[in-house]
């Protein structure tokens, strides 16, 4: 399978919030994503790079959200 | 592997504009992808959705910079 886990960097950390994510889908100022189970998730961020082969996902707080 | 296809969604139909894509980083109005191989592209584009298990990656042209 081909899933990623999905990491949100948050304070300078990287915590994993997701693991065999399938589907990620922008949504306004939230990322929708569900893993392969069916299991679903809004994470309050934008996407900062994502890479298949490592299977790593890498979000980020929006910036303009904490001012 | 666990790359996958980026296609462009334009007009209302949807383009093939990589394959065996690895690497995804929005830039800015743009998302820089690199495939297994090295080659690098940036599309003036926005994530529409992506499927990991389906190896698939939609782009679809911002709106606000076509009016």
């Amino acid at each position: 399978m081909c899933e990623a886990n999905a990491y949100l960097v948050k304070g300078g950390k990287e915590e994993l919030v997701m693991e065999s994510v399938d589907v990620i889908r922008p949504e306004g100022t939230s990322i929708y994503i569900q893993d392969i189970f069916g299991e679903q998730l809004w994470v309050k961020a934008r996407i900062k790079e994502m890479n298949l082969v490592q299977h790593r996902i890498v979000f980020e707080e929006d910036q303009c959200l904490e001012g």
